[in-house]
């Protein structure tokens, strides 16, 4: 009995008296897009490779304390992004493609507009555009997720007590905000923000606001460039916003485990999650120096269905994905611009994958590369589809979709209130608790 | 803050006085063989039906506590029922096939091993045969799980102190232990145990020590028999071991889910949730009048890589699902007996499922039945199969794998103590945890 006695009364004195009885003075709030609970086991297994090393517990299983049901005020049980932003960023539910906004188009009322009313600074750090659906539904309010411009005008536009929402953004969406029609960056800079639109000069921004626009578009994949894009821009983001008396909230996404997890590439889903592995290790490490800080992570949805093990198959191997050092994508594109096959592909391949194609995975891409009756791109979605059958045949991963799922996904926290979190909830519960804590 | 500070110090009081600190007199241990997180989202879905209807959380949500990674010492990521009831009996990982012994064979202590030793009773209720992997890691120790008869032996032969590990056992598995070599009924008897083979003698048993064993191998699905059979079985133990004056262990086993997952077939499984979820209801109202008890809920493992929402559609429909009323092996029979076809296929199809088929659902039916070339196994399982292609294509849920997969499995707790299975945790920390409370 002791041995719990202590343990309890340990833990009671720490949550009452230093923890989860304060309102935090920041927040951050990470958002894994497309992060169910199978890719955290897939990351742990992942990083052990082999079962002959032990299982070490990752970052997210530190800090695991419940789950979160995603379900959209829609005619189905799965969400799609903006749906789910919508919900964790103002604590209701509405339609998919909704960018907080209800049925009738009226404004949800979000975090970051409370948190800037409160006097809180308000960050955002993404490696896909940043008009997409997960942080737009931070600061935009708008019917359809699709109208990017309409989206990228808010971040000047919607303002509260005369001050855009967000200080500071961090992430891709040139096309969105420098426009023909409107030039948002240029706006902003006449409202007195930093700008930066490359992103070797990211670390050049210096105060709030502040904002660094790095791509036409997203990011390239983690797989594809470095697994370090998300950490760099998050501890930059520190290091700004940490200057904030009153606290700061800050929003990071993993932005694109979800596209890998659509494009069912289990190598680029894992390269993503190293990516906000990484980013959330440095915003635990920032916690803790900082302990008035609660760090809330969590996913809006799962996408494709992923297993580890498929076809019968009592295995999963993630030493084969291991081996993998580019997304499919790209892949693709070299074995497509190969010469003489099979010599060539299998030339090609070696520059992308450590193990040796076997001959039959040979003979299947040079009757790709051999078929005349295919265009270009014909033969590219082929030669794609193809270099997945063989990762996730080897490796033993499954899918069932190239979209998402209704599965419950992980809720995550570290820091003052972590234990608010813990059990089963609704993801708009977790969007009111912190709601409350901003109060 | 006062928001917070007021909801902990209430909880710190209860953790600390009331709960937690106390090894419970009881302990009720309930594994949903292959009751991955997804089933658990599945379940609370198919309870909701369509979106129409507010979404509810079921028994399960409410007591959420952690989640549990399942990997088993072997050459894979992916464990079998065998390896995973040894780390959950006896904190201990071991091989795939091990029931609760090493790679060299030796005993691992079980859970109920340790209990009879303290002075509890122990009791375990099953939809399997009782020698299944599962409940024999409680009881047993053998170097390969399809060594029924050997592990039949030892629910007399294992003792402690001189008496049988298990002071109740109710299930299936008459094969096994009323044998041409062995009556382990009839010895059971001998050493004073009460004895019944008809389930509808269930609650004839009026004392410990008992056994019913009331099938010669499993209890019939729960889609096609009842779904109040394993509530039924739990009701009648904690009658019986409620008696003793030190408390008991009960093991509780819903056995079938994982046979569903095999069988991809979600309806089978949702019946069997159900199943499962009535003990569990029992269980929490026994536990809310007999607070010195501790309810501990996992899986061993997720079968079949299920998945709500399939083949890139945003959609499940479990109002779909809840329409099928037998399983499709049950199905499969109906239709093969069919005369007439078509006719008679539409019929049959009417008397277990409550949508019509559509005209391409009947054609495929109707060229399987006039397929001259199939043996009539052949023609049964190519009924089986498409039978579930059609409800799994029309409620779009997906499955990657006819086994096992990786994914952790969620981790529930009820009563005493509850909040040491807070968070991540090894499935042996699991056992480890309970061992503890035990000693």
């Amino acid at each position: 009995m002791s041995f719990y006695r202590k343990s309890c009364l340990f833990a009671a004195l720490l949550l009452c008296q230093s923890q989860a009885v304060a309102a935090p003075k920041n927040i951050i709030y990470m958002i894994g897009d497309g992060m169910g609970p199978n890719y955290l086991t897939a990351f742990r297994y992942w990083h052990t490779q082999t079962t002959d090393n032990p299982v070490k517990q990752t970052i997210f299983d530190s800090i695991w304390k419940g789950v979160a049901m995603t379900y959209p005020k829609d005619k189905t049980f799965v969400t799609d992004s903006a749906a789910a932003g919508t919900a964790l960023a103002t604590h209701h539910k509405s339609y998919n493609g909704a960018i907080s906004v209800d049925h009738d188009h009226n404004s949800l009322y979000t975090l970051m507009e409370s948190a800037t009313r409160k006097g809180k600074k308000t960050g955002l750090v993404v490696t896909s555009q940043m008009t997409h659906a997960t942080p737009a539904s931070f600061y935009a309010h708008q019917k359809n997720r699709e109208e990017y411009p309409q989206i990228a005008d808010q971040i000047v536009d919607n303002r509260i007590n005369n001050k855009p929402v967000m200080d500071l953004l961090l992430g891709g969406g040139q096309n969105d905000l420098i426009r023909d029609d409107r030039n948002i960056l240029k706006e902003l800079e006449l409202l007195g923000y930093q700008t930066e639109t490359e992103f070797s000069q990211l670390n050049q921004l210096s105060s709030l606001p502040a904002i660094g626009v790095f791509h036409p578009v997203a990011f390239p994949s983690a797989i594809d460039s470095d697994n370090q894009r998300l950490a760099d821009m998050t501890g930059q983001a520190l290091n700004l916003l940490s200057a904030s008396e009153d606290g700061f909230v800050l929003l990071i996404e993993g932005s694109q485990i979800d596209w890998c997890g659509h494009a069912n590439d289990i190598a680029c889903a894992m390269a993503e999650m190293q990516d906000f592995a990484n980013a959330l290790e440095l915003v635990v490490e920032y916690t803790k120096n900082n302990p008035d800080t609660l760090v809330m992570v969590t996913a809006d949805h799962e996408t494709g269905g992923m297993s580890l093990g498929a076809n019968s198959q009592y295995q999963w191997f993630p030493n084969i994905i291991a081996q993998v050092h580019n997304s499919s994508k790209t892949i693709s594109k070299s074995l497509a611009s190969a010469k003489n096959v099979p010599v060539d592909i299998a030339k090609a391949w070696q520059k992308h994958v450590d193990f040796v194609l076997e001959k039959s995975e040979l003979v299947a891409f040079t009757q790709i590369k051999s078929n005349k009756a295919l265009t270009a791109e014909q033969q590219l979605n082929q030669l794609d589809k193809q270099i997945k059958n063989i990762i996730n045949t080897r490796s033993h991963t499954g899918w069932t979709s190239g979209g998402h799922t209704a599965l419950d996904v992980p809720v995550l926290a570290y820091g003052e209130s972590a234990d608010i979190f813990n059990g089963f909830q609704n993801n708009t519960d977790i969007a009111e608790k912190l709601l409350k804590l901003v109060k």
